[in-house]
């Protein structure tokens, strides 16, 4: 028997994020950054754009100047600055993004300009100003550009180049190291006798591992044997943030992984009043001979157990380590197509497709949803959470869909 | 002067997505194809379990057998099958997930049970297949598991692995070869000049490529100089699938890049009616020393334009060529938090922020739209389509926003 008590699903959700710590800080290079959550407010060394740009291909000019036909007295392209100046009754030709010259204070845009033997005249009025990008208008010098928390994405890291910033602190990955166990589980590729299955687990777990921005290790199979076990828990906290073994943590007898989540840590819950996953144990290891705290989740057998377990639990953690304050998928209300029977006495996750459709969202749950049958997750886009105590559904009833599709927010 | 026609922004996008094929397939292992679009179906060749599997841990018995009290002749605990063999009078301890021995047809849970002497009795009535799970419960042998067209996920993975399919045929990840031309742009980390900045768009455009799913290639940065950019196009067209240059598409008089264009490729369309990234190109380049169609995309020089290009316009391009068939990202309806002014004879793309607020989606542009200015864009999750036409929207205007921190759906 699991010699835990049942844990409620919200009050083990809070007891992970309570107990697991952000990581430390590392610098990177700006462009290895994308999806890294800043550890520091990045502020600006100097004004973006750093010289008076011009908008426009055109020519650059004096506004008030009175003469009707100027002169042009050379171009400046984009690139390093002519020692060209601008004075009354002269221009100078100049392509967008270009320096504008000392003395010109606005840029007449090529189209109303007309030219005649080496002068131009303009058929539009100009004003000071006109076309011309005045010094930090993008970013002021000093300016704070990306605060500290935010996610790196593409804009920032054309921010961080712009602003010469080469590298940037934000906080580490996990390492994720991956077990399982079980003498029934065998690696793919590799012969299976009668009883036998193939591993499924440690490849879902390391790709959700993926997914949720960590950094995957696998420790192989590893057959429910004490000196196996032993040593795959000696490598998997000193080499990782996080363990992870799936299988070994239910009812049976020879169910090793407990002894030793147990010898290592503190268990702070064992089992979930939860439908598919109850078996799933967190634990934290917090040891003189380690820098920082290691987390151990024991995931059930069942793939989509461990799977769901995951997502809902796992997932949070792994993003709060890595610096995420956005902890959770959106949600949507959603309208069931069809009836669900069920017991009502844990919290219950069902796998299902939303779909929009006039004005609404529609559920429906991916066939069979044994905790086995992967399938009935390979494609779902939501999980249906359906709260303890409704044992009856209804076609037409609202359900909360979590978007497991889309990112956190 | 841009000799191209203005191509309205529906065209370009159907012209886009007409010229652009699907890449080749290639084989990847299993574990390497998530987030990989699957060229052909994928059946079960074996049913999944493979044999009658205990859904508990307990006793296997034969459910009809008369006997108050039956003997335990041995264990099966998950893994290889034991000789055991269950009769009337007798039964086998068994865990979760072995397999149920010959004679058996259900299994009693552990709590049911009552043990004295090597014997157990049980007290709950039990009916064949009680807690059984059958060959093929799961998955049916020749069973159609994964369609063509499916994108991988973490449960596809597991599934690939529990079919025992090692290797897997998918679309071809495109490369895309990134270049930026100026000579007013420089390396990160090198020294500037008045009148130069640094090399923005090259990163932006090569994280946005690894976000769509492609492999960016860094060509650098390439002086508008006709021999190096002629080296550079060479490069580019000979090592990737798609050639994207950001700046030398303006019309200045030194954008050498179009001509190099047209040498290389038919040009669909040269400038299109959007706001920002009006001179946006797109070519195509069959050459009989290509084994396939490249594509060349010329983005603005803007470092705002030329990311929205890429996301309107080249990103759902890399997504169809990977073998994706959602190519576009959610749209939501939402309410104007304040009015734009806009000359409206472009369709325009703002950057925003949604957030749903009072059961609707509240829409805030993020400060100065210059499509210059990436603060604009960095951290934004939307993008207002803004369409031809209103030149000023009011507060509490409904707008449509493209979620572009959303998958395609």
């Amino acid at each position: 028997m699991n010699p835990y008590p049942l844990t409620p699903f919200e009050e083990a959700l809070d007891l992970i994020l309570q107990h697991t710590p952000r990581l430390d800080v590392e610098k990177v290079a700006f462009q290895e950054a994308l999806g890294r959550v800043l550890a520091a407010d990045v502020h600006a060394g100097e004004p973006l754009p750093s010289f008076r740009a011009s908008a426009m291909d055109g020519f650059a000019v004096i506004a008030d100047d009175p003469a009707e036909w100027r002169e042009i007295i050379g171009e400046q392209w984009a690139g390093p600055a002519s020692p060209l100046v601008v004075s009354l009754g002269r221009t100078v030709r100049i392509t967008t993004g270009a320096p504008v010259p000392p003395g010109a204070d606005a840029v007449v845009p090529v189209e109303y300009s007309e030219q005649a033997g080496g002068q131009v005249r303009f058929t539009r009025d100009v004003r000071p100003g006109d076309n011309l990008r005045p010094v930090g208008e993008d970013i002021a010098s000093g300016q704070l550009v990306l605060p500290a928390d935010t996610v790196i994405d593409p804009a920032g890291i054309g921010l961080l180049a712009s602003m010469n910033r080469l590298h940037v602190p934000v906080y580490r990955r996990p390492v994720v190291a991956v077990l399982s166990t079980g003498h029934e589980i065998v690696e793919p590729g590799a012969a299976i006798a009668p009883g036998q299955i193939r591993d499924a687990n440690r490849y879902t777990i390391m790709s959700s591992v993926v997914r949720a921005g960590g950094i995957p290790l696998s420790l192989g199979i590893v057959p429910d044997k004490e000196d196996a076990l032993r040593i795959a828990f000696h490598q998997g906290l000193t080499q990782a943030d996080v363990f992870i073994s799936s299988g070994g943590v239910s009812m049976g007898e020879r169910d090793l992984s407990r002894v030793l989540i147990e010898e290592w840590g503190t268990v702070h819950f064992g089992q979930v009043k939860q439908k598919p996953g109850r078996p799933t144990v967190f634990a934290i290891v917090d040891r003189p001979e380690f820098l920082h705290r290691r987390l151990i989740f024991g995931l059930p057998g069942f793939p989509v157990a461990s799977l769901v377990s995951f997502e809902n639990l796992v997932r949070p953690a792994l993003r709060q380590m890595a610096g995420h304050t956005c902890l959770f998928r959106p949600t949507v209300k959603a309208r069931l197509t069809h009836a669900i029977h069920r017991k009502g006495n844990r919290i219950e996750f069902q796998r299902a497709c939303v779909e929009w459709r006039d004005g609404e969202w529609h559920a429906t749950v991916t066939g069979l949803q044994t905790s086995g049958r992967l399938l009935s997750l390979a494609g779902a886009n939501a999980l249906l959470r359906l709260p303890i105590g409704a044992k009856r559904l209804e076609p037409g009833d609202i359900v909360t869909a979590i978007r497991i599709d889309q990112p956190e927010q």
